[in-house]
């Protein structure tokens, strides 16, 4: 029996993890010796949704055994990975992140620019008309809601709509309640440290020749986390002297009102940021309304500017 | 309505140019304005097989308007695409080969280890449960049985099985007879001048920091093809110095007696080749018993090899 283990990215979010667990069912189900692992700590919004589901948090991945692959979910670039991960062991991706894996032999690759990597594995639940338990239903669709913001941000599509409705099918819940309780955990601060606030969402990127780094914060409450503006400052400053990154950014997203603060730690962030997006500054933040997406309204852009 | 243009690899094999056909039908009705072409002159297999089923040959691509987005089925590599194609354009691949292409945004990817892109193809039929016509099924089925050799390649698997039969459910073909009728078609050296010859089906690949050239020539009859040798090396030589390659290697496949003639045009060919493969040489060709895929049993090893 062909082995896999099955890891999203460092610095988890719900889909991630989500996604992760849900493949592992999919492949076990396809005659796969499949294990989903994380790569990192988890946020307190994937802790509620697993705890209502009474399902356990798949371990930290350590290593990957000799006789086992890997399969990448929600992501496909070596540098958001698991950094002891040899990616010439992955046999398969399940990604709707934009193409960066070379391979050396042709492997399974499903990436789709859908809302959610929830959704993909959902899809490929029905395409292989696979029964879906009412608990892998309702943690899909909290991966499809957690990752579209509740079906606002821009990376919405219509088939992640649809894909959720046909998993309410099974699953029965009442979406409005779970979000709301969904949103108010991501929101939480308890137990978070100002290190965790920049470390729990955060992604680097190869733009051009330089390393960027780029931390989210999407929140229903953004002033609990813009009153603690100057030591986030601080720790963005130390992070990204310490892993020598050619600019960091950091944005607080009001997940209600749709918008985004991002902090500028320097002058070359600020620069870029001037250049690019044009938003109003004030005290080292740019307000950037409509702005939720990371990866549809912020990496594209500073990829073009940083590619040139 | 979204506009896309469906394009294989330039000196499109079989496959290249069926799946290509079958994705325009696949697309127009998942509603898109889809419209297929070819990215080269085709071989005697390829046109047989289409004038078999009277279906008219893709027109050559020359550039893609402002409107229109790309889908590239059977590559992902540049190199191997139509010269004048801008890759910030693709928006879907569909595929069976390892991952090179690189993306800034999300796009639609379909890749998976499985013998021809027709097999993908014919899966994604069945996916959305779309009604296949008897041509459309018959010339899927060509582009796996050419792809897999008649299911002898090393690259054929047990879902390529599977989507044949499933397909001959539809077309009700002989399978023996019309396999047969191919590789006469395929073999035929009628109208085929000595550069056809190393161009209908010659892929580029960029391994480590060295360019490759390798051509493939399949057929029942090698000495048909060993015979212009002399030729075909002179022919090898020029072009490899015309277009400034590393290195280039050109097999000779029997699709029967499944093995292979490697031509050596160097040194370095010849160095590269017996460190690798160490098949016995004589007169400039190593001769590599099972050897038929170039996919799978040449160029990882030279990959590796080139990379070190």
């Amino acid at each position: 029996m062909k082995k896999v283990v099955i890891v999203g990215h460092k610095n988890p979010d719900t889909d991630s993890i989500v996604s992760a667990i849900a493949v592992q069912e999919l492949l076990s189900a396809l005659g796969f010796e499949a294990q989903a692992r994380r790569a990192g700590e988890t946020n307190n919004e994937t802790k509620f949704i697993l705890n209502d589901l009474c399902i356990a948090m798949p371990e930290l991945i350590t290593s990957v055994n000799d006789d086992e692959s890997i399969v990448l979910v929600d992501h496909n670039e070596q540098s958001q990975s698991f950094d002891q991960l040899d990616f010439s062991k992955v046999s398969q991706v399940i990604d709707h992140h934009k193409l960066s894996i070379k391979t050396e032999n042709p492997i399974y690759c499903r990436v789709e620019p859908i809302g959610s990597t929830a959704s993909l594995v959902a899809k490929m639940f029905f395409e292989n008309k696979l029964e879906i338990a009412p608990a892998t239903a309702k943690l899909l669709m909290s991966g499809i809601l957690s990752d579209t913001l509740n079906m606002t941000s821009p990376t919405t599509t219509p088939e992640d709509r649809a894909l959720l409705d046909e998993l309410n099918k099974t699953a029965k819940i009442d979406v409005d309640s779970f979000v709301a309780e969904m949103f108010k955990a991501k929101s939480s601060l308890a137990g978070i440290s100002i290190e965790d606030i920049i470390r729990i969402d955060y992604k680097t990127f190869e733009m051009g020749k330089h390393s960027v780094g780029i931390g989210t914060w999407e929140t229903t409450l953004p002033e609990s986390v813009n009153e603690k503006k100057d030591e986030i400052m601080q720790a963005l400053i130390h992070e990204k002297e310490a892993v020598k990154m050619d600019y960091i950014f950091f944005m607080v997203v009001d997940i209600l009102k749709q918008n985004c603060q991002m902090y500028l730690v320097g002058e070359k962030e600020s620069e870029l940021a001037k250049e690019i997006f044009a938003g109003k500054t004030e005290d080292g933040m740019m307000f950037l309304p409509g702005v939720v997406s990371r990866k549809k309204q912020i990496v594209p852009q500073l990829t073009e500017a940083l590619s040139k």
